[in-house]
């Protein structure tokens, strides 16, 4: 019976990264590395610096804990990115636990690039803080020449390191709830056990189920990341197709943030929902305003998932492009 | 396919509980039950009263709130028996959020009688607090006459009670890692859910065998409250003729805790491992001492479950007879 923790440790090794078996704590799902993760390093009042847009889930893992995001602001019109030194160090302050990314980003779909990774690790590294690198979307990423970009490389980083990670994504299995944190920070392993037992286990059917999911074929990936790749390239084609539509490509994950011409996208949302059909038709996205923390930001912003098939999302994009045609008439 | 939360229902419906669907939150275990209900419960600093001895995890998720465990102190002489109202009342402070049970009780095996189990919904009620009653072990009740226990059928404290649940010792299932919250309290489902979706759901597949499982004949539970019974009277009776120890009938669960005549548990344990045996075997069991909240208590107390078929447990006592002769004089 293939055991897991040695599962996770091969492809880690596949990856360039060596684990030692206290590296690895299984959890259930991401979302139970995160919120463990949030429960072992933050006090009440302490600050995680996230850059936003962000996973909303975040804020409820890092309020569980007691602390407070303080969100690294980015725009639109820069491809939401924000690997900016200045920026993020003046947002560092004594009560500072943590720099917390997801690279590649949900929603943004933006990945950092070997440089931006080694700053940020830097910054991590100088100011004494834990980098919670969320890399759950490790293998989606489609610029070819940054490889599977993992934080774990850097090994000067070994105790800011907290690698969040899932087999959801990666096999398609969100299902099963298997996820794991690897760190190297002895003292972070111990607090993280003591919540590992203190819940007893994660569950064992999937667990096994999840450890021979890590012995697939690597030609697995390659089908899988080419399936995607056509479809980003389906939906921004499309999504630049549309008057007044805001968007960059993007370069990792199964996502893509843009801004519509239109005075609220949850508004729209529901108009789409309630009132509008194309042949019996609407499309559904999520509005932007919940993966910020800043309030106000994201109000004419949407994260499409392209987790459709390419036909189907050229339709979902014909039938956005429509809906703010009528949308914005009616609005007049 | 079944539904989980309608299986729950079923189940609850045939112990005379009628439940909406709004009132079962599905958790990762019985232990994702406690650790979300103290979150959303708790703030920090604020108190819990658990009688002691208790499950030690119970420290890690009122702690992982911030909270405070105020302990109900027992003697294995009453039998760990607490249901004294004057000793309740008196830990009760400003800061007091919850009155936190197990029945039938571990480590104790404790079971509260239908008076007992009024008098805390009483107090709960009277002082405005939240009772949280950990009832997975509700169908290991030895005594015929009280029933399934369940607080549950106390209709004047909904906005009290909280339930927490599992399948993991009623269908034998605890690697599913599958449990509920029960609560009719509005303003705590709509906290829990909060934390519920945050983590996005309960692993599939065990959801799925988890609903099949609350299918189980009638016959199952007879079957295996007739084995843990008859187990549990090999253990008693066998641990009487132990000269120095004491135990009382534990009433439910499949735990029975005693005091053994030795200086330390823990160290008895240990030296059990490492120095004794005999016809190559030895015994386990779990020291007192970490079910207790209170330095000092529980030191030469230990924990026995009697999840061993009766030969082997018979066998395990005799271990321990041995054990505690050639122990006790090795240390004159």
């Amino acid at each position: 019976m293939p055991v897991l923790i040695d599962a996770i440790r091969d492809y880690y090794g596949k990856l360039g990264v060596e684990l030692k078996p206290e590296d690895v704590l299984v959890t259930t799902g991401g979302s139970e590395a995160l919120l463990l993760t949030c429960l072992s390093i933050l006090d009440p009042y302490t600050e995680v610096i996230v850059p936003e847009p962000y996973y909303p889930n975040y804020t409820t893992f890092v309020h569980a804990a007691g602390g407070v995001i303080r969100a690294l602001p980015t725009s639109p019109e820069e491809g939401y990115r924000y690997a900016d030194r200045n920026k993020i160090e003046s947002l560092i302050t004594k009560n500072t636990r943590a720099i917390m990314i997801t690279n590649p980003g949900n929603p943004t779909g933006v990945v950092l690039n070997e440089q931006e990774m080694r700053m940020i690790a830097d910054v991590a590294k100088k100011h004494d803080l834990f980098l919670i690198s969320d890399e759950v979307y490790r293998e989606f990423c489609y610029d070819d020449s940054f490889g599977i970009p993992t934080m774990a490389k850097f090994r000067d980083i070994d105790d800011n390191l907290v690698i969040i990670d899932s087999v959801s994504k990666r096999f398609s299995a969100c299902g099963a709830r298997v996820g794991c944190v690897v760190t190297r920070n002895p003292e972070l392993q111990q607090a993280l056990l003591k919540f590992c037992q203190s819940r007893l286990s994660v569950a064992t059917i999937d667990q096994i189920g999840a450890a021979k999911l890590y012995g697939v074929d690597q030609e697995f990936f390659a089908h899988s990341k080419a399936e995607y790749r056509q479809r980003r390239d389906a939906v921004v084609r499309k999504l630049r197709e549309i008057p007044g539509v805001l968007v960059e490509e993007p370069m990792g994950a199964f996502y893509v943030m843009a801004r519509l011409p239109v005075d609220d996208a949850d508004k729209f949302q529901r108009w789409l929902l309630q009132e509008f059909d194309d042949h019996g038709e609407t499309v559904m996205f999520a509005p932007g305003a919940p993966f910020y923390e800043t309030p106000g930001k994201g109000i004419n912003e949407v994260r499409i998932a392209y987790v459709l098939n390419s036909a189907e999302l050229e339709r979902a994009m014909d039938l956005l492009a429509k809906g703010i045609v009528r949308y914005q008439a009616e609005q007049m």
